[in-house]
């Protein structure tokens, strides 16, 4: 039933019908929470074993309780490699936080310049493409630096290569692009190989112009056995002597431990012995116990892949509960459009123009709780108004059938008070 | 015997016989390393029960495994508290590193200014004022900033506070002094309730004036029951209505683990808001599995006093050894002074002026290493030329005699060298 082709009675009759489910669902008193990428318990359980390791001596014989090693185990860094997709040696471990190795990139740019050359915070003004949607943390950390976004459009193969060539090419004052290259927060894509290949051949007008290459998801497969493939970057970027073009950034957040797990960033040898020399004047060294607790894990269990497979066999029921009532209660309505995503945390969703808030604070009403509608674009501000992003890891597959139900109902009202703003 | 007293050829001789022994420990092959802070194998011990420490779930039912809690477990604040003599809520919970979090309010301060004022960054030139000789990774992080600092003379009571209270309320572009109130790095020095009750009094022309108060040493008693008392500035700051005034810094590095503790910083209720802001940004939280060990640890030995007696135990012996040639060797030989301190990590030794960069190399060739010479002074620049800081907590106190040796051997010979060139 396509809501556009109803009449103005019949969409008034809807209304009735679904206002009663409404406040049949008020009367409910629901609480539940899609709002944020936060792993279920289930999730970090897969981990428990990390608790049971008391070594504190690495394998190379570093007393991993002492202070030292800026740059983390080289033992991890090994182990990481794998999942990275990079040489060891250009890996740089921080503490638990991917997104704190990022503030750290963009502070020390700000600060002190990339390679000799001006420090962004002493220009006027500095500019980041921001493909859109995207990651509400990213959008913030250069909304507090004072750096201006620009919303750069994506679709199934990634963010528009052709603006983005032309402005970087065009505009000194560009200095960085946020990507999340494989199953994109929020909208689940991955970018193809001809995006990578042209990220890797950018020839930008600033020397200081860095990608920020979020790659977040890059073993998180909800189908393991039939995982999308990205092209790797850094490869690309050999070829293209662009090596110190990318940073490129991981953790286990999604892997261990949310909270507990470690982050790290790999770059060109340059930007490396950059990066260090600032980290060195930081910190004596991140906490290498963790480091060391990972590393014991990560080799018991022979790498990642089998720990990923427990994931996603914890993740698939729960997007498929979210993606089989959404097909089953807005298909053909024409009023909504959602992408499957085959791996990654979310599930990225649009109502028709000018819903999305509406839809998200009468969820809320409802007691279900969704990221803030706009949050995927920089400074909160989505101009159509129609991007919800779905965050289905936390609760039950049978939590989330509900919670879904409500965002349906909810996106169906908002959508038949809008189209009844205009029926005749 | 006093060295000022010999006469050249008593000088000729001495030189002869020193560098006889000079030659003897060259054959030796010594390799001790009286360099840096680090807390010895036995010291890192003392906490390794937190390694069987195999829970999740704060004691208010938060599972640390998972994101949040950005300022920290409310019940380790409670713990950290006692140490620190701050209230629990004044204090936001780092990582591993109170020098990351040093950096962390210079950084902020630098980039977005505090509490609405100018960013730092945006001055012309700022400037901070710095007690000598003091922690040369305090000064780092003022070099790396481009912050200008100014040295302080200090005494047995604590910095030069004339010139301070009269610098600070002159010159609005000062905008911070880094302080190591309690054993001081590198004197071991107390600073006396007046100190304190003036710092608490300063009356700042910039209002974005900082006292960076690095407790580090708080707890770090050689002689737990005879403990040097320091005043509490916080306490003081808030009878002056200045509690903005002062940064409080404090970590379990050298109570659990050098490179795997928890650090925290206390600042006013306004402070930590803003602080708050900013670490927001950056993280969702640290590393929460290691606040729980520590919480969970420390309640088990009732807080802190237990386990820092045992630091004692083992640090006082090797503090002693260093002392007691120390004295054997150089009492009233009129070359060298030091401090015998009662807590803290190092002793202070000054030669006669121009030849701590000597004693260091000499002792560097015969296989002990100490802290470079200059590196207690901004810019590495003692403008004497004579501090010296040794750190006696790791190596055994065998070792320690015998590095104490060679020390006193090279200060010999280089003030038989310096006298000579004066000499009739």
């Amino acid at each position: 039933m396509m809501y556009q082709n109803l009449s103005r009675a019949q969409l008034l009759d809807l209304k009735n019908e679904l206002t009663a489910e409404y406040e049949k669902y008020k009367a409910a008193g629901l609480k539940l929470d899609m709002s944020r990428g936060r792993p279920g318990k289930a999730q970090l359980d897969i981990a428990l074993d990390i608790l049971d390791d008391k070594s504190c001596v690495s394998p190379s014989g570093f007393d991993c309780r002492n202070y030292g090693i800026l740059d983390g185990l080289p033992e991890l860094k090994e182990v990481l490699a794998e999942a990275m997709r990079v040489p060891a040696a250009n890996i740089f471990i921080g503490e638990n936080a991917s997104l704190a190795l990022m503030y750290a990139s963009i502070s020390f740019a700000m600060l002190f310049g990339i390679g000799g050359s001006k420090p962004w915070g002493k220009y006027e003004k500095v500019k980041f493409l921001c493909p859109v949607p995207g990651y509400d943390r990213h959008f913030a950390i250069c909304e507090e630096m004072g750096i201006e976004m620009i919303n750069i459009s994506t679709n199934e193969n990634g963010p528009d290569m052709d603006t983005i060539e032309k402005m970087v090419a065009e505009d000194e004052t560009i200095k960085g692009i946020w990507c999340v290259p494989k199953y994109s927060n929020p909208t689940g894509i991955t970018y193809s190989d001809e995006t990578v290949k042209r990220f890797a051949a950018l020839k930008p007008a600033a020397k200081d112009f860095r990608i920020f290459w979020d790659n977040a998801y890059c073993i998180h497969e909800l189908y393991p056995d039939n995982p999308a493939q990205l092209l790797n970057l850094y490869d690309e970027c050999v070829k293209n002597g662009t090596e110190d073009m990318p940073y490129i950034f991981f953790s286990t957040s999604k892997i261990t431990f949310a909270g507990g797990g470690v982050a790290a960033v790999a770059m060109s040898s340059a930007n490396l012995a950059e990066f260090k020399k600032h980290m060195g004047v930081r910190t004596i060294g991140a906490d290498k116990m963790n480091q060391l607790r990972h590393l014991n894990f990560l080799k018991a269990n022979g790498g990642f892949d089998s720990i990923m497979r427990k994931h996603a066999d914890l993740l698939r029921p729960r997007f498929e509960a979210v993606l089989d009532i959404l097909d089953a209660e807005l298909a053909d309505t024409g009023i909504a459009t959602w992408i499957r995503p085959a791996g990654g945390y979310f599930i990225s969703f649009d109502t028709l123009p000018g819903c999305a808030k509406k839809v998200v604070a009468a969820c809320r009403d409802l007691g279900v709780v969704l990221t803030g509608a706009g949050a995927t674009y920089p400074y909160g501000r989505d101009p159509k108004d129609s991007n919800i992003r779905i965050a289905p890891s936390s609760p039950s597959a049978e939590e989330l059938a509900q919670a879904t139900k409500v965002l349906c109902l909810c996106t169906k009202l908002a959508s038949v008070d809008a189209l009844l703003e205009t029926a005749e």
